[in-house]
């Protein structure tokens, strides 16, 4: 296993990966950043292609990075060892594990999508904050829902705290992204019955059929749903609020909706 | 509105500020922080007693930042306004909203809590991460919950960032910390059924009985529950995982939890 060593925080590679952080930068180079043991091995697992890995033992936690890095390697990935405060300088968490990845982004367009008869999708519209992002791609994977789909992004899905936060699912559940107008004529052709989730409205989540091909629609963090999506949705439904307005987040409303549909889908 | 003004970051009262973060000197001091407007004007609303409001209008983010100042004031409260960089020092968030108290740490012992004849109620044993246990205080007021028991805590429920992930909830939803001899006789005295979540059962969360008096169990991030809450339980019951194995975490699987027992007591 052969590593180019990088010592320099001035180095021009150092420098790149501090940039990666920058949508613009990810946009332009068609690539983005995995940090961390666990999410580097989840996207070796899968078909991430992984340019290339830079790695400092000095900050490793375990015993496995090595077998890791071979993976990474004979897979195709090029290999820098980096100092402890070349990598201090790379890394975006306030506690590295001593891997950081380059990997290239991948398509994610709604052609992209091939679903079975009656999937359970989750639609995200703008979403402002990664971890948001990144919670919601970790409860439809538990849930075992067939794609999450983010409709006019706000935040990339390849932000690198969307990877942190979904601890990888990323590179397992199917994501898509797209717009409004594409998605609502997508969903229809399919036949696909879109579930809106809004304070307003007197149905419960528990009192509508959940079962067959939906699509849950949860909207940002601050408005909900836009009004044209509201208007769009076959069915509204509301979470009951015991407590304080603001108490169930995005992320958590959608948990306790993908539960509910799962639940429901496993009635005999 | 008087307030006594303190510019330099060397002032014992921000020197103070800053012990704060750290348990020791909330134990010793009986007291605790309470950060952001949002927070501050719930522990307001609440029997919450608080001594001092330090306050930087050079960081406030609305206008309603001067009543709730007067409403501490009113409550018995004493004011002081920072210089931006003196706030800075005192605050423990990336983007302060200028306003930051320190409040009496109130009696959370078991007796205090005060049951109806079916509670529900959330147990969580030796939660680690304050933020976890902000959101599983956010899950069980959202749900209607009658108290969070903290259970042999490993993180105390006066952390600030305990504070903040819930939002303020802590000032409203009942919260006791006790060890597990304790809880367990308490329930047993009081026929409230213990039920626990875990990977190692059969039984769905779904297939069992969640009305009546009851306890949801939830274990600490990377255990779980202990073998003797295990042992202890009246039920064990599981979330179906669809997906990585680590894809809910304690807060997400105590909300899916909490909903499922709210769904299942609303029913005729």
């Amino acid at each position: 296993m052969s590593a180019e060593r990088i010592s320099s925080l001035q180095n021009p590679r150092v420098k790149h990966l501090v940039k990666l952080r920058d949508r613009r930068h990810r946009d332009k180079s068609g690539t983005f950043l995995i940090e961390g043991y666990r999410e580097l091995s989840r996207s070796l697992a899968r078909d991430v292609r992984v340019q290339e890995v830079y790695f400092a033992p000095e900050w490793f936690l375990g015993q496995n990075e090595r077998p890791l890095l071979e993976q990474a390697a004979a897979g195709g990935a090029c290999l820098f060892e980096l100092t402890k405060d070349a990598f201090r300088k790379c890394s975006y968490r306030d506690r590295p594990d001593g891997l950081l990845a380059v990997a290239d982004q991948w398509e994610t367009d709604l052609d992209q999508l091939h679903l079975g008869p009656a999937p359970l999708l989750l639609v995200c519209e703008r979403i402002e904050k990664p971890g948001n992002l990144g919670t919601l791609l970790r409860g439809a994977d538990a849930a075992g829902a067939d794609a999450v789909i983010v409709c006019d992004p706000v935040t990339d899905i390849f932000n690198p705290n969307v990877v942190r936060a979904s601890t990888g699912v990323l590179f397992s559940v199917p994501v898509v992204v797209t717009d409004r107008e594409r998605l609502i004529s997508f969903l229809r052709s399919r036949g696909i019955r879109t579930v809106a989730t809004t304070p307003d409205t007197e149905t419960l989540y528990t009192d509508t059929d959940l079962r067959g091909p939906i699509a849950l629609l949860l909207g940002s963090e601050q408005y909900g749903l836009t009004s044209e999506w509201l208007a769009a949705a076959d069915v509204k439904v509301r979470i009951p609020m015991a407590g304080q307005a603001d108490s169930l987040n995005v992320a958590m409303a959608a948990m306790i909706t993908l539960f509910e549909a799962v639940r429901q889908r496993r009635l005999p």
